[in-house]
């Protein structure tokens, strides 16, 4: 079977590399629907788990989740200019409600059905939700509002891929109201600061934080903050944003409310999401040429025992030792499975578990059972060390939640050394120009504020500004000059070619 | 304010008093799409209290979750014909994907943009499911595949009522496929179960079980099986409905697997759900005229202290003993909510709650703190009892599980001797038809299996067949003759006027 083939390097074409292993370990596929995909068990049990921590973090943050209507009038987005402009060639529109026969033994909409005004599915909820919190905010007693909605939204992509870029996605939409701008801001990095949490310690992926570019912002936003992560091909994928809307939709949705002083005054918004895209974005960090690495606190299975017998009665045996040891790790609230498959041999399960990224393998066989040992094979071959370990029982499971733990903390280990050799702080245009194109990674540099520069870097070799970086990720000294235009330099910022 | 104004009573306007209930307890409101509702964090923190119970039964019985996309080919809807006939009339259908400006000031669809098939959004996902499910299946030993989603789906209504009846709706879907139909009829049992257990232990809602009969089943189903509650207004609830598919769709979408035997057979499927719907069920099971009543279990507050003080001195005392006893009732997993509003009296916080159902108050006032006592006030009186106790802190503390679990039991105990009370028994049309109209409730009754009985009482008393009830909730003697035209009964039948 095709499936049984092996990857395509990651070194050979990175691109074939991660269609095939997103295929080949499940987690979702094309679907009928040009740019929409099926997302299968084990790819959605990757989004719960990370639905799970980033809803926690929410919630402690003093946020609640709600829900709003999938179907947007067109009028509530083509109230804010800028934002009905970023979204108009890519919204799918509802416009009939009905279906009659055609005549030819095929169905086509009803004409009288047609609806008067056509309705938009939410690319993005900025225009719905403001709508209803006007009719909810009267007084500066009634802010800060602080919601989430996990939802489906909708952009027409041409060009898709899948988890990166699907005309259909799954993602969080958080939507905040407050009575000043400090405050506004104040939410705005506060979210930075919760994703990029989530990012490292969950996902154990790198990034860098800081402010779009004003080319770069989100249509309708005073500020977008985003989070940028370098994949192995060494191209930059945005994983989330957080936006300041200062008061541009609250002047658009009548969003007022009676301040302290008994003025009336338009509320500040905020607006932050992250979706699917993170799956790709995990895959692209840590996947090798075996397939996908799950870091174990998101892996829909953190151990996996694959018991190895021949005879029926060593099966009973070596299963009935899965099932105990099974229980005793589930008691420590980790999650185990144990692949009793017959008609399969052990290196087949070996090679599917490896291709969907689950961090330990336990092997079980009659002589481990006999000898009250067991054996663990990671993943991934630690730094130093060796894949497998020999031990006995007790041993084992006592040492199993460390070695998830450590196992954690390298992949975080590895891939910033990673995105630390591939990023570049250049002064001169030309190695700029030629590497970020032969080569890719970061690139810091001084800019000075044209966008003529920005547009330059773009045409010439498709790199853009990722961020101006947070105080944290900035070059110190600070760049002086321009990296293209060799004038004095606003900011420093980070160029890399993206996804 | 006219939030303040007393709800108009069930007694008097049951369906104003539902409509005052879910708005003024911030479930829900109506959005500015004809159709569709805005879920606002109180109704969907239930709704997420929920879907977390359902989501772990479904899982302890070998469910996963995946996710299939939210637009389906027109072509996909009208293969199975029974299946198009009973959504044609109600589907929201995409047809372009730009929007250009028309020349005056407003923006209409861009006419390149058309699609060359229209796109459905879901109004159930079998069609689209089971296409994908036939490229994964194979092999009897792919079987059987046990997938739910929780989702949100679209059927275009004209009469709408917040959670009972909207064009969008949230939900879960069950889409299983088996290797034989008995398997597929056990499934379809299980999940009955399921939720059964879930609306009588987590809802407090009593429900009865059975078959729909052919004029009810799902469009595409060879059985229907559903779970039928009584609402005070004597009204029934279709509850949640699980559909032994047969190999309806598995026939239309190539759904086949080879056998053990070597011969390729077609699958049977099973699919399942339960929805927002379930908010409006629990609103019109407990719900009296202060507002909602929540079952502990689904509350998303089970206890909520409200400090009293008058000094700013006093306002300290009592603020930090509520912190502390909330913190006691935290470490025991209570869901508990200090109420530290300033500018809005005692009096007033205890009637915001009330409305919003939350099972137990907790008052703490500075004597209470002085003489280290707490009081404990009820949502509901309970029976033969006090809705207040004054109890010693520790005591109190040490009562709370239990009173909640009380609480739970007692909402049950009262929804099922309210469902006892309206149920009848009877053999002949002529009071039948009378009372069915006047008081509405439960009829157990015999019948003949005829359509034309089934119809004329649809015709003449709008009530309906609500299911051929289960085996545990048939009458003992079975009823002999047909309600309605007094020949033979084939079944014994519940009829009753539904939502």
């Amino acid at each position: 079977m095709a499936d049984d083939k092996a990857l395509t390097p990651r070194g050979q074409d990175f691109s074939s590399w991660y269609n095939e292993v997103v295929l080949r370990a499940e987690l979702a596929e094309h679907s009928p629907v040009r740019g929409s995909m099926v997302i299968r068990p084990w790819g959605y049990t990757l989004w719960e788990n990370m639905q799970r921590a980033l809803d926690d973090m929410f919630k402690a943050t003093g946020h609640q989740n709600a829900y709003f209507p999938l179907l947007i009038p067109l009028s509530f987005i083509a109230r804010e200019a800028e934002h009905v402009e970023g979204f108009a060639k890519e919204m799918a529109l509802v416009t009939h409600t009905r279906v009659v026969p055609d005549g030819q033994g095929g169905l086509v909409p009803d004409p009288e059905s047609k609806l008067e005004e056509p309705l938009v599915i939410r690319p993005t909820s900025e225009t719905i939700i403001y709508d209803a919190y006007s009719r909810w905010v009267q007084s500066y007693r009634d802010l800060p509002i602080l919601i989430n909605q996990w939802a489906n939204v909708m952009r027409w992509e041409m060009r898709t891929r899948l988890f990166l870029r699907t005309a259909e996605f799954l993602w969080q939409e958080g939507h905040t109201a407050h009575a000043t701008n400090e405050e506004a801001e104040q939410e705005a990095q506060t979210i930075l600061g919760v994703y990029r949490t989530f990012m490292e310690e969950w996902m154990a992926m790198p990034v860098i934080t800081g402010r779009k570019s004003d080319s770069e912002r989100f249509p309708g936003a005073d500020h977008t903050y985003a989070l940028e992560a370098l994949m192995q091909d060494n191209r930059a994928l945005q994983a989330g944003t957080s936006h300041n809307l200062g008061q541009n939709f609250a002047r658009q949705f009548d969003l007022k409310f009676q301040a302290e002083s008994g003025d009336w005054e338009y509320a500040w918004n905020t607006s932050w999401g992250v979706s699917t895209r993170l799956v790709g974005g995990l895959v692209m960090t840590h996947g090798d040429d075996s397939g996908i690495v799950l870091p174990p606190k998101l892996a829909p299975v953190q151990v996996v025992i694959t018991p190895i017998w021949k005879t029926d009665e060593q099966q009973a045996v070596v299963l009935e030792k899965a099932e105990s040891v099974a229980n005793v790790l589930r008691q420590e609230n980790i999650r185990v499975h144990v692949d009793a498959r017959e008609n399969m041999s052990p290196g087949a399960k070996y090679y599917d578990w490896e291709r969907k990224g689950v961090p330990l393998r336990m092997e079980i066989g009659p002589r481990d059972v006999a000898k009250q040992q067991l054996v663990l094979v990671r993943r991934v071959v630690p730094e130093g060390g060796d894949r497998k370990e020999f031990l006995s029982e007790t041993m084992a499971l006592s040492v199993i939640p460390e070695r998830l733990r450590e196992i954690q903390v390298g992949l975080l280990a590895v891939a910033r050394r990673r995105q630390e050799a591939n990023t570049f702080r250049l002064t001169e245009y030309g190695p700029f120009k030629k590497m970020v194109a032969e080569r890719g990674g970061f690139y810091f540099a001084g800019w000075c504020g044209a966008v003529s520069c920005e547009d330059k870097v773009k045409e010439e070799t498709k790199a853009t500004i990722r961020v101006l970086p947070d105080a944290s990720f900035r070059s110190d000294p600070p760049p002086e000059r321009c990296l293209v235009c060799d004038g004095a330099a606003r900011h420093e910022a980070v160029w890399a070619r993206a996804y």
